[in-house]
């Protein structure tokens, strides 16, 4: 088993194209992790998946320790046996979805005591214990156990919640068993305070991390903030390890930070979008169950190489989002995924070409033209 | 093209094996046609369906014609095109859903008058207009417009009811535009009343179809009461057409039909349990669903070539299903209609073989033997 590893392979400005090694493992970076919260990418074959191109899944620590179970998951063979996905996965720790989706939760110095969404169970999670599961899970990255500092925040608010982050990026350090092709990331906080993330940033490179992740961002801030925080962010993160922007986003948002720096992605919405008719292309958001669509023989995107695209109209995916089906929710998400993964295959492909520049452009030229004219 | 047409290859007591040739290709009978209600088999690609061995689906011609719209499906290129579906497409006439979806509904000599349960607009259904919304689906296979008699009815009812549907029969017949590849199929009534099924039946070949029905049952009466009804009204068909026992049913069921002489089915039984979590196996229903099944890594059944059970434990599909995955529903129907499948395939080799009893017999003693132990 190799060890976990990042090859940076190619630069051009600040964007940056490398490999990352993991025990289940590569994933060509700039990538984008499609989201598998309770083990599954909703809608989508594990195989399907796969074949977007998408080579690393995430998994959410919260959902999993809940039902199944981290243990349970463990006794079956790891997660990746569980869901059937061969390749690389990444584990959120928990934190951001304990503040988001438990009903009733408590933050001490220790952890976050909470209850399940699910039946009201009570639970608590720490550093130790969201590194214990996510080990129990066999994820081949594990997450930091963080505070999402929420937005907008004092900076009173912000500084005790990112030192708090840090003092719990420490302890999740010393939690974390240290094997072959396995990496802990650390997570900078500091919400939109310069002097906050190159603290945080600072603190976590004290400690030591296999990579290193932006959180707190994306949480309301808007694009704009979001690029500044990243402009002096990414600077102070180290080049010889990927950096991982948490939660992002858009394509015009990944785009942005990649060209900033940014190596790894995660985000719901293409498959959330894609359960509510919404698709993503080269030409920007398509609304399928807009009844200009109810019947145009064109696909969706006629070079996009995904079933929705490949075998059937516009008329007819409108007809099914309209009805309701189920096929709707999954074709439609199998072409956001297609299109995600194409997305992050050009920048790739940019980068190493020295073209970053001139793909930027051409991206911004095609989603500002927006879709096809009806017929 | 071809003839639309029916080939008896062999027979095995009153069961045959047969293969029906239409426009869109051929169906080796004993046949069991997946529901594809309103242009999709809930939650299966269409290469998915194939894959399973279904060589023909069954479209609705109610849902289809409140939406998308016969006509438009029509200008889109017909169903197959739709739906992406190549081989042969059944539709049904309406009467059945018109009487149980339909909102207000109104029967005269010359049809139904009803509203949508989609958004409450007024539709008329005459055997002509069913017809020919059958024809713009272009349906390789289009079933005469009657009326579903309701169970249970007294012998007045259901002859009033059999007698409307036989002028209905010949309506149908009239208003069917003969195209070769293309056939249509008369229904055989009269409830449970023997006099009545054997006169709808000769009624129905005095006017000449391509194929003969037998509609109005799997309605409640029971299963002994409906192999009854079989044990009676399948010799008075005509040996050199097929025969289609409508909305049937569990596997029981089938296997109890086809002994009788039935040559197609189909039921919603398969993809509804689906997306329930209810597992169909050679060993009876599977509520994937319970407890059991949380931690048994076993799969559903280690013999089935499906998906669900060759990539997945039954802790995982018990999992999904628990979580409300959209996979889960994926998964099951995949499975389910893979053994539907692999039954009528059983069941066209035992005919073939000459071993029709002894396959029965053998079917009987494992569904009677029961699902698996608990680990």
């Amino acid at each position: 088993m190799s060890e976990f590893g990042f090859d940076l392979i190619a630069t051009d400005g600040a964007a940056r194209r490398g490999r990352v090694t993991t025990a289940h493992g590569q994933i060509d970076t700039p990538a984008f992790m499609p989201v598998g919260t309770a083990g599954t990418v909703k809608a989508m074959l594990p195989q399907s998946v796969a074949g977007t191109g998408a080579q690393i899944v995430l998994g959410n620590t919260y959902h999993l320790m809940l039902r199944p179970g981290a243990e349970r998951v463990q006794k079956l063979g790891g997660l990746h046996k569980f869901m059937d996905w061969p390749g690389p996965i990444l584990t959120d720790s928990g934190g951001f979805q304990v503040m988001s989706l438990a009903e009733i939760r408590k933050i001490t110095e220790d952890g976050v005591r909470f209850r399940s969404h699910i039946d009201g169970s009570y639970h608590t999670l720490t550093p130790e214990r969201s590194i214990e599961i996510q080990n129990l899970l066999d994820a081949d990255i594990t997450m930091a156990f963080d505070e999402c500092t929420p937005y907008p925040a004092t900076e009173k608010q912000a500084r005790d919640s990112m030192e708090l982050s840090m003092r719990w990026a420490k302890r999740s350090k010393e939690a974390f068993e240290d094997r072959p092709g396995y990496g802990l990331f650390g997570i900078v906080q500091g919400s939109t305070f310069e002097n906050q993330r190159l603290e945080s940033a600072q603190a976590l490179q004290d400690i030591g991390f296999h990579g290193y992740a932006v959180g707190g961002l994306a949480v309301g801030e808007g694009q704009q903030l979001m690029f500044d925080t990243l402009d002096y962010t990414c600077p102070a993160l180290p080049a010889d390890k990927p950096h991982y922007l948490m939660g992002v986003g858009k394509p015009g948002d990944i785009v942005g930070a990649v060209a900033r720096g940014i190596d790894m992605f995660d985000c719901v919405l293409p498959t959330r979008s894609g359960r509510n008719g919404q698709a993503w292309t080269r030409r920007g958001p398509v609304n399928v169950k807009n009844a200009r669509h109810a019947e145009d023989p064109r696909p969706l995107d006629a070079e996009c190489p995904c079933p929705a695209c490949t075998q059937f109209s516009r008329a007819y995916l409108n007809h099914l989002v309209k009805a309701g089906e189920i096929l709707a929710m999954m074709l439609v998400t199998w072409h956001n995924l297609t299109y995600y993964q194409q997305l992050m295959a050009d920048l790739r492909s940019a980068i190493e070409g020295g073209t970053f520049e001139a793909y930027v452009a051409q991206f911004n030229a095609l989603q500002a033209e927006g879709d096809i004219e009806p017929l």
